[in-house]
């Protein structure tokens, strides 16, 4: 595991600090497109010095929300086509070749670019980086990982939806890479891995969770057995796995049930004067709370397992949320997350006896 | 579908409601047995005069915590067994027949209650239900089913744990007893159902939902296609469907949200002196909201599919949210919920040509 051909594309290292190192965005995807992608690349130059950007997208679209913004360590690429956000993963594959995306993800299999950000389709940009990047080697499929805050602080999820039915030996994959990300970009030696299941007994769950488990207890991992869907924000555990299915409704019912609280906690705030009033007084914290939580702090999801870093933003970004997974995505470069999964899934794929038993 | 020879024991229909019903309580179950079921039965009693309860367990333990009470539509039924929250089973099954938990389950059966509730281990609940009480005809797998706040009122789940592997027909066979129960408990003629999924788009999901989802459309239920996570708390649906892993992880993650953002929110008031007098002044449009969610009122989870009414409280439940599950066992009473299903199952199963596809 020491020759990973297009790794050369990836020198940085934690040591050496993503000196010079060019992002390309996908200025088209997400709901947004060029309106929030470009105001989003001003002010992450203008706070990162050491890091440029490139602009993939329509030229003149793009140029129209630059206006008169300095362009230093900015520049555009010009895209033809873009992918509708509900376009088939394949056929964008088959038909858009001089898509946003797909130019984006090019520049980073050229080498133009160390890492690609893009909030279009999300089944067309695992379609796509999969294609043009490669998965690393040992590696099925590549995963989705995000992180939630939680009463610790916050815990990596994965996967969340590229994957929705996976056999033992994905999961354990996904936790390796899980824990392989936490551990560079949190700088956490150990990170706590657990595994997402419908009790904490070792009867509970179905055959490929009960599979992965007998591997990952066996594995050099700081495995802590299984959590369940509440142990995500309550307990002390820094990776959650489990099949895209799975993760994509753990998430997505989280933000629901948040979104529901905020929503019916305004209401209660608002029904009489003097709740209102109360409601005033009780404004700042309300809000200190807010940003606590904000779901833009935690925007930014990672396509682990590919031959280069790709980050997903959500598609309604806003430029703040859009920033955040940029970052996520210059922390990726920093932390060469993609040789850094490679070389220890390659280790443990070949220390753990976990091909024997299946 | 007209002869269902075991309910005989459900007589009561919703035109008659519940005149004389009686309702078997396992006292034992739980982390709390009878220090929490005892109260709760004396109060349910005294609210609700024309229920009688039947409190299995351990006679000198129940009658020592009920002292003094008037002992009128109230017995206690012996039984020398307790079957522990972490028990297997499969052992529960075989080796404690005179435990608390399948002697209530045993008075269903025998006609002498027409529903019973317990807070002891859920697996054991199923299992040993399954076995007394039989599944209805054409339902291969009882479902775990329940209620959830959300923005227009509630969502009824299912299946949240009892099947870990669902095929399609288990899905649809899972709709159609959510929506009997919903039709029948809230009023409701033509419930919402909808499929939990990974996406609104027909392209996502596994195979088993995207089967189960071309039957629904052609069925005679109120089908509205798929949900994401989110919908569960946001969309105007009644029933969410979906494999008991998902669904557990989805009631479960949920659940840790909103204990993360209460402690964080409850953190944040008192975090100085002004935001602690700010916490005092909104203190009353806190609590009320929490009342408002709070979990207790939506205690008490449904093992539909049974030819019997069986309700599942949780095991922390303390008195309040006990006397919900019994509350939840008399509606089901009323509705001759059993019945219902049974005859909507074969109705559905004899009509749409799900099992020709298949």
């Amino acid at each position: 595991m020491t020759t990973l051909g297009r790794f050369s594309v990836v020198q940085a290292t934690a040591a050496e600090p993503s000196l010079g190192c060019t992002i390309a965005l996908d200025a088209m995807g997400g709901d947004h497109g060029p309106e929030v992608v470009v105001p989003a690349a001003l002010r992450y130059l203008a706070d990162h010095p050491h890091i440029s950007l490139i602009l993939v997208g329509d030229e003149t679209r793009i140029t129209s929300y630059l206006g008169r913004a300095p362009r230093e360590r900015l520049r555009i690429h010009h895209a033809t086509q873009e992918i509708a956000m509900d376009e088939s993963p394949s056929k964008a594959l088959r038909n858009k070749k001089d898509s946003s995306m797909r130019v984006a993800i090019d520049l980073v299999k050229d080498g133009e670019a160390q890492a690609c950000v893009s909030a279009g389709n999300t089944g067309a940009l695992m379609a796509t980086a999969r294609f043009v990047l490669k998965t690393l080697p040992h590696i099925d499929r590549p995963a989705i990982c995000t992180a939630v805050p939680s009463l610790h602080g916050h815990t990596h999820m994965l996967d969340l939806g590229a994957n929705v039915d996976c056999s033992a030996e994905h999961l354990f994959q996904f936790a390796v890479m899980g824990s392989e990300l936490v551990a560079a970009v949190d700088g956490i030696a150990r990170p706590k891995v657990a595994l997402l299941n419908i009790g904490q007994e070792a009867i509970k769950g179905n055959e490929q969770v009960k599979q992965a488990h007998e591997w990952l207890v066996r594995s050099n991992l700081n495995y802590v057995g299984y959590v369940e869907g509440n142990g995500i924000y309550l307990d002390d555990v820094d990776v959650v796995v489990s099949d895209g299915f799975v993760g994509n409704v753990a998430l997505k019912s989280s933000e629901g049930v948040a979104k529901f609280i905020s929503q019916s906690l305004s209401a209660q705030f608002r029904r009489t004067l003097l709740t209102r009033l109360a409601g005033l007084i009780a404004l700042p914290i309300l809000k200190h709370f807010r940003r606590t939580m904000d779901p833009r702090r935690y925007n930014g999801a990672s396509l682990l397992g590919l031959r280069g870093i790709v980050v997903k933003s959500h598609g309604g970004a806003d430029e703040i949320a859009f920033e955040n997974a940029i970052r996520i995505a210059e922390k990726e470069i920093e932390a060469n997350i993609p040789q850094r999964i490679g070389d220890q899934v390659g280790r443990h794929l070949a220390s753990e006896p976990y091909k024997e038993s299946a």
